[in-house]
């Protein structure tokens, strides 16, 4: 594997392969990328994902170059492929990159001889945000077999969370969706949250969309009829836990008090984020990364259009 | 000690403490915090302050994550709690944070598991830069009996030059203050620039901020009346020193060419500043640090509100 | 050599020792400067420059302060002088300063201990650009005797075609220059573009500057005219290469095919630059600096006007 670009590129045993990774990387055994170069390139505005890659990095003795849109030479009108070719040349062995035009990493992935991880593509894939949900999981209930997970909130413009949902039916867990009308896909179990609360292992809140929270359906009233409030949490089966992506809307999709209660994930989400990111990189620097890289270069000399 | 929030959390005994770290850092006795993890949330402009922390981190061998303000998810209305409670997530140990409201950081760091260091709150405290003015009176006369230092400038607006006059007196210096009427405290012995430079062993003059030298009494003639001029720097003490906060306005409350003479002590503050804050990381990244952690960890499995 | 401030200051053998030194960096041969500190300080936007920067000090283990314009105390009124002397204070022992003033470095640089390097002054003068083209066109041809170069573009308007073309004849290439009328410097050997590709071994092409692009003579037809089209680079001589200081304009100034064809050194350039680096902040960091620091301290309690 030279990149991570999607959820759908991973069958379930890498999946499981990098969950069990991450299980290591959390118990204290940390390889050492000591003299690789990781460049970060956010494009659109990101806080907790940066930070985390670039902890992850770090932790793993990387060195990092931390690339910002306004700085970037893509104000010069610069490509992204040409932003990330001369990232290449600088020396980064690895670029996690978010920008907002879904797919967009493909060409330039395959055009590339250091690795691409998509950190977000707009409306598109977040894939190392369902491998962290998915750890945090497993960390959990040790299986997906027979786990009840709701997500809740937009359904409809989240493809995130439809990948998860694809990614945790197969691995043997039951999806269910909780959303008002006009967020919801044609497809797929629509429950309420009072009935999501009773029979989830799992309920795995979105961040609600400021914007659409104001402007469309949603009223102060959100959090009463669609959000989790501490009567809903108090419903909760023993041993079912909260996730959310962060950052949270407090009083909006929950109820500020639930964030750090008990059955909270929220907090530990962000801090296996860190462990999956490394086991993630991890794996992109082994092996094959090589042979693809000296590949590439050699097709280079032909003069290809680009 | 987990935090350092205020000078008036600290006795005689850990400022001389501190002193004491302070000197063995410049004499290049410098310990490893290799593996530990310091962030800086700078939510307020500031340059050498950031930088210093920066440097001084890196020295201790810590890795470091800037969060600028602009990047943060601050901006997405997450609160300044959500904030630290993810860099701690994230794995940061020490977090140093400048933000605008004074106190603000108390609740946050009783809550918080990493250190908090206060880099300044608005017009509240800021205790590193009054710890490296102490260690810079120090480190030139040995001790602080008997010393007599000039604090000149907005004294009313100022709360370092207050907190830094009582860290003074309970050292066993003579403090005095000279600023025109309109920045005079009620309290205090204020004697004017001609009176201070005869008798004060330290002349240190506070920054004037530009909008109120401009707008309020100060005029051209601030330098001549209120300042430290050339003639007035001649008659100071033999061995007197001159200090400033920086960055300085050259011409206004000092004439440029005393900037870096022989008694300024300017330049040397800056350089003090890192192994201070040095002194300052070691000191929390010490002991009872990791008894606080389990604790706070324990408690938030109750539920409590935030 | 305490400070790279201009092409000028180099004599021919010690641009031999650079591109030597750049020689052996890139084979692997590297040294550490672990324990030093390199400030850079870029007051006017740059992207690649200050990231080939940042990658050359990190693979030599330094530890890197980025100092933004915006984050800058130069914006609270401080001079470019107070800056770095500063930075200074904090403990940087080399300083990379990109800024919009014609050698305003000179005196600063005399003023101050710290090694400091011209990253670019306004239309002045960019050294280490300079340096790693001449190592590229070094590591392609092994001499600089017979090779025949034009410099293709805004000649008028750009020193560093200019300081290219001394340092060049210095070292014994051919040069000459291919531009529109109204970017011609009254001296030099012009010739057009199809003429230069026909007796090039090496065609250095400029940046065109987009405004001057649009609003001056050139016109969409600037590539057919002026440009490097494909027609022209099949009638390049066998073994003859492109290069460009990036970032590209594709289709203005060269097809966009030919960006990454076999002839171009553009990425390799960029690759270049990094070792480049590496070798001028070692050379720096050598020998005499140190004699400099202390005369400078030396002179500083003489309290000298500044």
């Amino acid at each position: 594997m030279k990149d991570l670009l999607s959820m759908s590129q991973l069958t379930n045993e890498m999946i499981y392969d990098l969950l069990d990774r991450t299980s290591r990387m959390k118990k204290g055994e940390i390889p050492s990328l000591k003299g690789m170069f990781a460049a970060n390139l956010f494009l659109e505005p990101s806080t907790r994902t940066k930070q985390s890659f670039y902890v992850a990095e770090k932790r793993l003795q990387m060195e990092v170059l931390d690339v910002e849109a306004e700085q970037s030479s893509l104000l010069k009108g610069e490509t992204l492929y040409d932003s990330v070719r001369t990232l290449e040349a600088l020396g980064a062995d690895v670029l996690t990159i978010r920008q907002s035009e879904r797919g967009a990493l493909d060409d330039i992935a395959a055009k590339t001889g250091a690795s691409i991880i998509n950190a977000g593509d707009g409306t598109g894939e977040h894939p190392t945000q369902s491998l962290l949900d998915l750890y945090t999981i497993y960390e959990e209930f040790g299986t997906f077999q027979g786990i009840t997970v709701t997500i809740a909130g937009d359904i409809k413009h989240s493809r995130v969370a439809r990948s998860n949902a694809y990614a945790l039916k197969q691995l043997g867990a039951q999806v269910q969706f909780s959303a008002p009308d006009q967020w919801r896909e044609t497809n797929g179990s629509y429950v309420s949250m009072d009935e999501a609360v009773e029979n989830s292992d799992v309920v795995m809140l979105l961040r609600i969309q400021k914007e659409r929270h104001e402007d469309e359906s949603c009223t102060d009233s959100y959090l009463e009829t669609y959000g989790l409030t501490k009567h809903r949490a108090n419903l909760m089966k023993p041993g079912a836990i909260i996730m959310h992506p962060a950052p949270v809307n407090r009083g909006v999709e929950i109820d500020s008090v639930l964030v750090e209660c008990e059955r909270s994930r929220i907090f530990e989400q962000m801090n296996n984020g860190v462990y999956m990111r490394m086991a993630i990189i991890q794996t992109l620097m082994e092996g094959k990364y090589y042979e693809n890289h000296k590949r590439i270069q050699m097709e280079r000399g032909l003069c290809a259009t680009v």
